[in-house]
């Protein structure tokens, strides 16, 4: 398996530096920026000047990388230093790499944090959160007349990349800021064998015809407004019944659990920040808040643990009122790159199903059991499989808090997951500085992992923050927090959600449950439609109905394109108290609910369903 | 009535004046702000340079008064020019006078938006909203030694100015504005009459020992915290039970009349405001945000009408879909002075429950009838008499839209009130510029009455964002806006409605809703209490357990400060299958839940009390 992943990265890298090559050919003048491995593939960031690439150039870019790769040259790897380094750039024309080698010359590897260290011909280990190095030389890659810099790996030649395909051409800024200029990204895909090409293809297509954007605009879910802003989504009632519903399960899932529902603003003077550390470390990813009418120095809340310290802080907690469990669904807001906002996969304001535990070292096991309960029912409610990954410290000292209750939490974590019989994995090096984690991977319905959830505890806010409660023996203690959310965020959720059920919601959350057609305008069967709406009103149920002078069969399409569960015919037979047959939605189970009905029972029966968050679907 | 208030305005400003006059006699140095009626009394700004007043000064302020009160000095009324007034000002070293008059001089009568025309000596009518006017007199009133620029109207001499008492000192800066100096405002309450002035110091010591600041304390329901900042407060556990009760009720009214529930995010850029004209009228009272990543110029939404008119807008909408009527319960952002936070009264994060709907102008009067059956409801079930104010245009050319749509819509407003049988008056002036308006006025538990909910026409923001809907006859026509909110904001509600209940909350928003009271800590006396409370959890019921080693006295007692409505001792009898009989809140209308139960009864009859929003308070 790593042997496989290391092989097909090595495969993707020489992929970006053949296409890298090919361009070249192609636009000698090219000023390269870098061109890493992504999920599925690679990019390469380039910038034509005035030459515009389109989807129509990749025809002649992949006939061109196809010679390269026939050609099989071989990939080799030298070093310079950096000084010379920079020389090699500025006399080939490459400003992108002069000036990464220059920021790497003047601030060491720190520069290396806001990109791919690997892009930079680093060694291995260097850049990303460890400490600053010293680094006096760099690593090259040449093919053919191609020289990149760059730490590798490679596959042996330009003959061992597997099957690739170039998918599109974006505007990237360089080094994602929007002052900078900015580049065309240019991704492509690429496995193995063709057939695993072809497979990642066809899921594509399947995604595309499900992609959230387009159905949550068919289904009327959510908008955009330019006046609004990008990132910034707004639900429309429909889209609003998905956010309730969902905020209502999980909230109900950790209710049965005693986590007490509580309230915060979504603005916080920065001093909250301050005490909790967040300033220090992700102040530039805060929006900042001027008050017109006082000086006062506020931020909008990207997270609410420091808020829910102040709570647990304003009362003074004995052992035996711990574990104290705090849940808020709140939306927090963080700047992000309006590049990266799209629907709502990813967006400036994220609404979290957050909690905090508040408890003592010997009860960590018993409430990540509780959390990973309610995780398990969540997702498999929702028809998603379900595995977790075990993520430890190593033995770095990136890590705070005492080793011994690191081994501790750690053993604890475990033996919940086992005891749930979770599909997990271990992974040292993947923990939170503050603590150890479990992070939910989750496959959708044409196979694509997302990773939503997770649970973290954490040893440092409480000690930041001072949090105290008094031992049995009258000592003063910490208490551990355990961060979790379940859904995520519901608009990341709901991102995935859509496109797993591809707008086919369950009966318990579809915006529209049931819909009722009449097969005439006639006053009869008007008060029939509107008898059988109101009684399901009353029950609880998200009834609409359908009374246009159009025909029956229109109308039921019309009712298939909303992917309403269940749709009813309002016609003489009915009227005269004849029994139902509800037209079912292809994709549910056909169970109880297809048999004949009596109105009363049929509108009870898609009640209980409801109420019961019954997942039919065959998905 | 009009004539009482008439003369109770010139009683207190009268004693305004007597007021300076005697702190002039005290502290000849003293240079006076302003000193206008507010309501219940009066106060005056002074800046004594370092010389701090205490409530121990006012002994010595009042006898000053009374002898000033006591020698009858009548106030004399002249005018001077604007440039005699302002040497006036220089020469009896006034520098805050001098200000108001050099700024009158410079900018006309706009400058008195942000103060109390009448205490610039302007005549009535000028200041305020209306269009600035050119002015070059300004009247003085004289008592005495004492001379005071000032619109009047006052009393015939000092001695004719009822009953009163000095209430307390506060800071204030100078215009209201944090970067002026501030001085000292010297509040006092004036009646008619001695007796009138006692009733309303007793009604304030029973304010005081209701005061909502001290109760959210007592009983837990919000902290504040000077690390997230003043008018953001934080709720507990409690009191997110109210707060959330408070809005599942609210809403729960409206989705009776089809209101349908969205979802808008608390930012947005500034050009949604621009579109609607609020960032003319209000920009600066809005919060500004400032994204690090993007150059977005953001602003936190005061309000949300704005945002819904994106939903209705992003659909075509024919005569046959109207009316749409959009519900939010969502916290708006508003930049008040510091000055003016306190507990929950005024806050800087305001969650209002409000809605909007978008219909035909035939389709008014039902509209505000839902409306008003919605607030009458809400009112009865938390005891508060309701009475509204029907808020008019008046002849001016200050309002927006068509006179016969005006006459149409005020017409219709007044149909719906007289036909829910509600007390009201009408006002004309008092409409907003885009529409007239019902305003709900609330008397609460000791008879002081509060302005909370509104609903508001509104002509004029179709018209800006364009809105449309297809008539019958094919023409498009504009929608009308109703605004409304029941609640009006739910801090701001709380606020009154804790102080009305004294935290007796009734049993359907009570945070604890039933205390189990353990008679020993004997395994079979913890295992039926632990067997009721999940009885009673399964039921929706809010129920806690008192299982600590105290005596049963001092449990019950305990139970009684945390204003439970139920209280069960959990004995051997109970144990045993006897009857319980639960101890009832003393405000609470005895019924038939007095009577002797079972476990399971009892909790039924609570459940289902607490479902129905049954008020049985004797308050």
């Amino acid at each position: 398996m790593a042997d496989t992943q290391d092989k097909l990265y090595a495969m993707r890298h020489s992929l970006a530096h053949i296409m890298a090559t090919a361009i070249q050919d192609l636009w000698p003048d090219v000023k390269l920026g870098v061109g890493p491995v992504v999920e599925n593939g690679f990019y390469y960031d380039v910038d034509l000047g005035d030459i515009k690439l389109s989807e129509e150039d990749f025809p002649r870019i992949e006939a061109s990388m196809q010679a390269i790769i026939k050609t099989a040259q071989p990939f080799e790897r030298f070093t310079m230093p950096i000084a010379e380094a920079l020389e090699w750039a500025h006399k080939y024309g490459q400003p992108y790499k002069a000036e990464l080698l220059h920021d790497l010359q003047r601030e060491g590897t720190t520069v290396a944090k806001d990109l791919n260290a690997a892009m930079m011909g680093l060694p291995a280990g260097v850049g990303g959160t460890t400490a600053p190095q010293v680094i006096t030389e760099v690593s090259f890659y040449r093919n053919g007349d191609f020289t990149d810099l760059c730490r590798g790996p490679h596959v042996e030649s330009t003959n061992k990349v597997g099957a690739f395909k170039l998918m599109r051409v974006a505007g990237a800024y360089w080094r994602g800021k929007e002052t900078n200029p900015q580049m065309q990204r240019i991704y492509g895909v690429a496995f193995e064998t063709p057939k695993e090409l072809r497979q990642y293809l066809d899921m594509l297509e399947e995604a595309k015809k499900r992609d959230h954007r387009k159905l949550g605009q068919e289904l009327d879910l959510f908008i955009t407004s330019d006046m609004v802003g990008s990132g910034l989504p707004i639900f429309t009632p429909r889209g609003t019944v998905l956010r309730e519903e969902l905020a209502a399960f999980s909230n109900a899932l950790r209710e049965n659990y005693e986590f007490q529902k509580v309230w915060t603003p979504h603005m916080t003077k920065k001093d909250l920040y301050e005490a909790s550390g967040h300033w220090a470390k992700f102040g530039d990813e805060l929006f900042l808040v001027k008050s017109q009418e006082t000086s006062d120095e506020l931020v909008l809340k990207p997270m609410n643990c420091p808020h829910h310290t102040r709570i647990y802080a304003s009362q003074p907690r004995s052992y035996r009122d711990l574990p104290v469990r705090y849940l808020e669904t709140t939306t927090d807001y963080r700047d992000e790159k309006t590049g990266e906002l799209g629907g709502l996969s990813r967006v400036r304001a994220l609404t979290q199903d957050d909690s905090h535990v508040f408890c003592r070292q010997d009860q960590i096991e018993a409430e990540i059991d509780n959390l990973l309960n309610c995780a398990r029912e969540l997702y498999s409610t929702v028809g998603m499989d379900l595995r977790v990954r075990l993520s430890y410290r190593d033995n770095t000292d990136a890590y705070l808090g005492d080793m011994t209750l690191w081994e501790n939490a750690q053993k604890q974590l475990k033996a919940a997951v086992v005891a749930n019989e979770l599909q997990y994995f271990e992974q040292d090096g993947e923990a939170a500085f503050y603590g150890p984690k479990i992070d939910f991977m989750v496959t959708d319905a044409i196979g694509r992992e997302h990773q939503l959830a997770t649970v973290q505890l954490d040893f440092v806010q409480p000690e930041r923050f001072g949090l105290e409660y008094t031992a049995e023996d009258g000592s003063s203690q910490r208490p551990i927090m355990i961060h979790s959310a379940l859904l995520g965020s519901i608009e990341r959720f709901l991102s995935v959600y859509i496109e797993h059920t591809a707008g086919k919601f369950p009966v318990w959350c579809a915006p529209e449950q049931v819909r009722i057609v009449s097969v005439n305008q006639e006053e009869e069967t008007l008060a029939f439609v509107n008898v059988l709406r109101q009684k399901g009103r009353e029950l609880g149920l998200r009834i609409e109905t359908d009374n246009t002078n159009e025909s029956v069969g229109k109308k039921i399409r019309a009712a298939e394109l909303w992917k309403v569960p269940y749709v009813i015919v309002a016609g003489d037979k009915e009227i005269a108290g004849g029994e139902l047959v509800p037209r079912i939605r292809k994709d549910l189970v056909v169970s109880e609910i297809a048999k004949s009905y009596t109105a009363d029972e049929f509108l009870r029966t898609v009640a209980n369903e409801a109420k019961t968050r019954v997942n039919k679907s065959s998905m």
